[in-house]
């Protein structure tokens, strides 16, 4: 018997996430115990090996290590409310998305009951998990996570980002937001493509392509944001200025949004306003809300 | 004597970018011309070989092929219109950034005064002009395009998108518009992740690694886009919607803007009210205007 079939651990909540986790932690061998509000779900991992569980109490106190993986933090409200009397001595590994501020609270909550936490976020997609394409942010615990360490590293690429609970939500909300500006830019992108009659997916292809650029181009602007000494990135704001105008009235003509172009626009023409021309778009930073 | 020292071509604009073409046709050995509004620009060219012009007319007679470099499209209206004597017979091609509009009125200015048009546009810096990290879309005139290839080559990854003189500056400002949001969404993040106290640095390295996932992301995205046909990407619309939730009321407690985030969610609920819940996040592109 190897250590790791001896390890037990709890899943509750089987969507499309909670369902892979679980599936991830049976392929590993670990005696995993999964339950679900809709018991239904339950049935293809417990045919694949997993214990089952008549409620959520009942689940959490099969297992040392419970993780918690719901739709948002009403689910993990009304789940928690359901274990109190359970969790007492457990390690809460909670999943689920949602702000650092929740991530605190059930910390709180935790304490309360006799349970160590540690908020976890997942970024990536269900058929990923145990992949290193899959990141796991965590934090909350150290004595918990370091304790659990190995069969966390079961799901994915994992890192700890501190005793906080709410870090690895605040890691969450940045990458994410990061991912979802990107991504409704390149909708809107593609908008534009199609108004003009090009091809959308050669011309994503090329796009793309441009991405390779990015990562030196993001760490040159944040060693300027850090440092608050701004050079010409993309060229003097002067110049890009002038670029501005002519993406604005060509989208305008196409009949495509120009809510980040304008809004760019706008704080270019107040950074050159205040003698920063010179500058380029990482100085910009200066002007965004709030006012530091 | 090798064929490239025969080579003629005069530059029209010697700013940062100007000047750094002009500095890479004298260092791969075409005899050039070069010609600036304020002269005193052109005297560390003309110190290295190239050879000087007292007006733009007169450089323009100078070569064959003129590469016209300027701010905006106002200045090459103003330096088009002092050289309407010499341009007959010349090859135009007008790197300057601006509109697939402008760049069709300016190919019919060409035409009119007997001379080929050929659009061009730069997407990189002043420092990388002669290598691949400086991409030059053109369009115009295939003709002339064919016959100068090999000098327009000197510039960088040079591609030809057709003979609609405004394809160049249409390429242009999807993919200028495509870096300004990732860009501009990028600087939010960062006020982001500065009100939560994280290290801009080092949190930006972690961002920048995230960028590897998006190429294949934004090529499926651009599949469904272009097939019509939405899978869950990111997850169902009905998770995410929740997780947007949580990340605008986030931003809203530390004081970060949300326009992007609002309008995504904005667009979710529109998406899963009618009936679509299901897909994923590239099935907003459906609701985006134009309504077509
Ligand atoms: N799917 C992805 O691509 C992805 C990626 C990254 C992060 N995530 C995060 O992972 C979490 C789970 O996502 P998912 O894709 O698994 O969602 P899902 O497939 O919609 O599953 C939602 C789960 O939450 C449960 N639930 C919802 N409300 C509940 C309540 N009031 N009480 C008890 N259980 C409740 C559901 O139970 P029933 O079966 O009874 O409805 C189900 O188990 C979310 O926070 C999501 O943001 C998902
Ligand atoms: N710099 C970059 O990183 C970059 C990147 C991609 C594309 N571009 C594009 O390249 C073009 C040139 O940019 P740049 O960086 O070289 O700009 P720059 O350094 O500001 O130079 C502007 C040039 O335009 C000339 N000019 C402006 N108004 C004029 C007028 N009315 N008549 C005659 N000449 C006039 C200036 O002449 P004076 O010297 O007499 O003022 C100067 O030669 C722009 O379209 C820009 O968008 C630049």
């Amino acid at each position: 018997m190897t250590s790791s079939t001896t390890t037990r651990v709890t899943v509750l909540g089987l969507g499309d996430m909670g369902s892979a986790i679980a599936r991830t932690f049976l392929d590993r061998g670990f005696a995993t115990t999964v339950w679900n509000r809709t018991a239904s779900k339950a049935a293809p991992l417990v045919e694949a090996g997993a214990g089952s569980a008549a409620t959520a109490a009942e689940a959490v106190a099969a297992s040392p290590l419970v993780v918690v993986c719901l739709l948002d933090g009403t689910a993990v409200d009304e789940v928690l409310a359901s274990v109190e009397s359970a969790v007492t001595g457990k390690v809460l590994v909670n999943v689920t998305s949602g702000s650092p501020a929740q991530a605190r609270a059930n910390e709180l909550w935790a304490k309360e009951h006799g349970a160590a936490y540690i908020d976890g976020k997942i970024m990536g997609d269900p058929p990923y998990v145990g992949t290193e394409r899959v990141m796991f942010p965590f934090s909350g615990s150290a004595k918990a996570y370091e304790a659990h360490e190995p069969t966390l590293k079961a799901l994915g690429g994992i890192a700890y980002h501190g005793e906080d609970a709410g870090a690895a939500a605040v890691e969450f909300m940045a990458q994410v937001a990061f991912a979802y500006e990107l991504l409704i830019g390149f909708l809107h992108v593609l908008k534009l493509v199609r108004a003009e009659g090009l091809d959308v997916r050669a011309f994503t292809e090329r796009a793309a392509g441009s991405l390779a650029a990015f990562p030196g181009l993001l760490d040159s602007m944040a060693e300027a944001v850090a440092d608050g000494a701004y050079g010409p990135d993309l060229g003097s704001l002067n110049v890009q200025a002038a670029l501005m105008n002519d993406m604005i009235a060509h989208r305008a003509s196409v009949g495509v949004e120009a809510v980040r172009m304008r809004e760019v626009k706008d704080l270019m023409d107040r950074r050159i306003a205040a003698g920063h021309g010179d500058q380029g778009f990482s100085s910009l930073f200066e002007l965004l809300p709030p006012l530091e």
